[in-house]
């Protein structure tokens, strides 16, 4: 294993350390430091929109809490759910008043513990709703749309559902808005590298030095097929081939589109996807609204892509647009 | 090789293709459209900053063209300096009728290109100066500062002239300002793992699994050590041992300082090495003024980290907080 810690251990923590430090708008709660807030605490009447998962994925989950997108985040162990009792921690840090969305990715361990968190600040008088993305297109199919994991596609419905109870919105807008936008996304990924999870020191998965795995989950969850690399831009092809045909866009349709990395596969690269993508979507007359290029859901050093697409209308568009700002990420 | 290209003759053309389709606010231009500008054209009246240098180091060099920042860069191949041509095409692009500045790190190949540039634009007429950044520590002893490569510090000293020139200074205040920031720096970056140059399909250097090279450049020249790894912390302590010495830093002193990743090693293992570094500068009553924790100056999918330390004047300070914008990074 060979990364840049000290204790396997105290991996999460140190990080976490480290990043409240560098981002003194963030900051550490919860009787176990594991829910990041903002430093100025809850915004009064706004809806609070609650996150969590697994570490590793920086800047996803913690680092959207800011301004214009979400408040508070509950933070897993490396590629593990957060604590149930950090999810209440983080519902009430959220709370301004107005209740609180908990807004996440779709797993199995994540699901069993904000759903218990629900159910116990409901019993305190908080009123609590939940949407999990599934925007993963490789992990179920569309009828099974329930099933599928939660990707990148989820900083778009951050973006939008913050920017909603940003303006104003109540728990009922906020969260139908966030349904509507995690409706209208989809992602799939293609992995080249595994990554190690430092409490194991073992690969996330085995790999051959000249295979990829397509439709391969950010943990390292089988994907649709495993073969010979290809082309970036045979890889962009097919990408786009997975995301678009649920989305039915037609010509002037605009979308919002993330390339991004999954960690070690450089900016330089990205561009060579995006150059692809953009000629794909062009010909197709798609607009691309709001491109973003770069490393926005990551699995530590794992090597590879990932492509969201978000089919946009007024409402969508607007929202993606409105101001926003977290410590990786700044929208003006 | 493990990366997502085309042609691997193509890769700095069809990255370039990209970044310009996805950043409207740059241009390339230049007979081989090895030259990025801003797509407004020279600010009339500014001094312009040009750039320069081989690709595979995003957003270094390209990237940081943009407000407050550079006004153009001549790109050259994967770790290859950019042609004399482009520097000569970069400069006049840059030309808003208050002279020049080539602002590049120090490398052999740039600076015979831009050295001959400079003496071809003089007999066009054009004003030119310009500074070198050789901010590496491993490179060479302080005694022989004029020899030591440019390496991430260049983003300061990017930041700090910008701003100067954008503030309407004279093309010979804006060079001594950078010559003021080029002393004020130091780096020193340690690898973990090599990357692979797409046009030989070959890793930058060859190293043992459990090794690390201790003051390795950003091209894999040799640094000061190798040996097996060790902490986070342990690490950092070595990497401030060599940075702060000839920066003669004093309680109460304030300085810039950038985290850095050299393109695999996530955001997680950044906070961790940050987390010591913050506590060390911390116990010696060091102010960090404007701390980056991120990937600003990359070798590809190199793993490995950067520390950059600016001891900082009130000017210097002043410059760093100056509004800036370009695709990669924003300052308010």
């Amino acid at each position: 294993m060979k990364k840049i810690l000290n204790d396997p251990q105290a991996y999460v923590d140190q990080m976490l350390d480290g990043l409240v430090l560098c981002h003194p708008e963030l900051a550490r709660t919860g009787d176990d430091g594991r829910v990041i807030v903002r430093s100025r605490g809850a915004v009064p009447g706004k809806v609070g929109i609650v996150t969590g998962g697994g570490s590793g994925h920086l800047p996803v989950f913690l680092g959207y809490v800011g301004e214009g997108l979400l408040d508070s985040c509950a933070v897993g162990n490396v590629f593990a759910g957060p604590r149930m009792d950090d999810c209440m921690t983080a519902a009430r840090a959220a709370d301004g008043g107005a209740g609180v969305l908990q807004l996440y990715g779709n797993y199995g361990g994540d699901r069993m513990n904000f759903d218990m968190a629900a159910e116990m600040l409901a019993l305190e008088g908080l009123q609590v709703a939940s949407v999990r993305v599934a925007d993963d297109v490789a992990s179920a199919p569309a009828e099974q749309r329930e099933k599928r994991r939660g990707v990148a596609g989820l900083v778009f419905v951050y973006k939008a559902a913050g920017a909603r109870a940003a303006a104003g919105a109540s728990l009922e807008e906020v969260a139908a808005l966030a349904r509507k936008a995690n409706d209208a996304v989809r992602s799939i990924g293609v992995a080249l590298t595994p990554c190690v999870v430092p409490e194991s020191g073992k690969a996330s998965f085995e790999i051959a030095d000249t295979e990829i795995e397509f439709g391969m989950g950010i943990h390292g969850e089988p994907g649709i097929w495993r073969g010979p690399l290809r082309s970036a831009d045979a890889l962009a092809d097919e990408m786009l081939q997975q995301v678009l045909p649920e989305l039915q866009l037609a010509r002037g349709d605009r979308i919002a589109l993330l390339v991004n990395s999954l960690g070690a596969t450089p900016l330089e690269e990205l561009y060579i996807l995006y150059r692809r993508v953009r000629q794909v979507l062009h010909d197709l007359g798609i607009v691309i609204a709001r491109p973003l290029v770069g490393r926005y859901a990551t699995s530590m050093e794992m090597a590879g892509a990932s492509i969201s697409v978000m089919k946009l209308d007024d409402e969508l568009a607007q929202l993606l647009a409105a101001p926003a700002d977290c410590p990786f990420w700044s929208v003006r």
